[in-house]
């Protein structure tokens, strides 16, 4: 029986910034492809933004031949109507699960620390400096986005290297 | 210069059941052209079900010649993550909307039940009697299914009639 490589898209979505990665799980390592920022202007509609989003992640899924999406768990801020439109980005990744048959698996933020660094309560700047250190092709990357790229990095290690019942089977 | 019919599909979503009607403005005259439930099942994953609810509308959509759609906005209720769930379907919806180049807009519940009404005060069920008056076909419904219908049909109704900027002209 052959095995299906996997191949990660993690994506840590906003409607301004949308940090992703995409990391490949080989034997015995696990290799960056591709990683960066989709920015959104926040003078575009809702409505033309949701469409851009599903566009770009579209062929990023198509292009890396993706076999798994991950996703970092949301819980409600102070702001709720933000809170309900981050939905409307994660519907569109989900849609792209259903259209592209991916293995969908969302991983709450002590998780991904936990996976990540060894310890749940490390701050983003501590789970970045330890994949820079890591994945020394990330310091191409310029200085104010890099926060951005380290969290969506660490979803997507965190769906390759965790077990779990994927998302897609859960009702 | 040439009006563009005003074909509008009023959507109220949910993962269990979703109510949809479908209207037409004509030269003074308002039609019903469709109307009924989404119904997906429980036991479907979340990703199916967003797969379903995609396919079902782009349909629905291109068989109709839809031109505006029509959505009650959102606020959050007990449960985060349920609101949250909502925004997945709504996101669904505003693509839909990009794909298609449809103008949508949401409005206020107590807005739907004036416009329809005449009363923002108005119970889900004078909403449901007085559209039942207007409508006589809303007769072949069977009675459980009526308030999931209706509350679409009220939404539909409100982007119609009501004159105001489409949200998706809104940043």
């Amino acid at each position: 029986m052959e095995i299906r490589e996997k191949i990660i898209l993690g994506v840590d979505p906003g409607f301004h910034i949308t940090g992703f990665a995409i990391v490949k799980m080989g034997s015995g390592r696990t290799s960056l492809c591709d990683w960066g920022l989709l920015k959104m202007r926040t003078t575009d509609t809702l409505v033309e933004r949701v469409g851009q989003f599903h566009a770009f992640f579209a062929e990023k899924i198509r292009q890396n031949g993706i076999t798994h999406l991950a996703l970092e768990t949301s819980f409600l801020g102070k702001n709720a109507q933000t809170f309900l439109k981050l939905g409307y980005l994660r519907g569109i990744l989900y849609l792209l699960a259903n259209t592209h048959a991916l293995d969908l698996a969302e991983f709450a933020p002590m998780q991904i620390k936990a996976t990540v660094t060894g310890h749940g309560g490390a701050s983003k700047e501590q789970v970045a400096a330890l994949l820079f250190r890591y994945f020394p092709a990330l310091n191409n990357a310029p200085a104010v986005q890099r926060l951005d790229m380290t969290d969506a990095l660490a979803i997507a290690l965190c769906g390759a290297w965790h077990k779990k019942t994927p998302l897609s089977l859960i009702k």
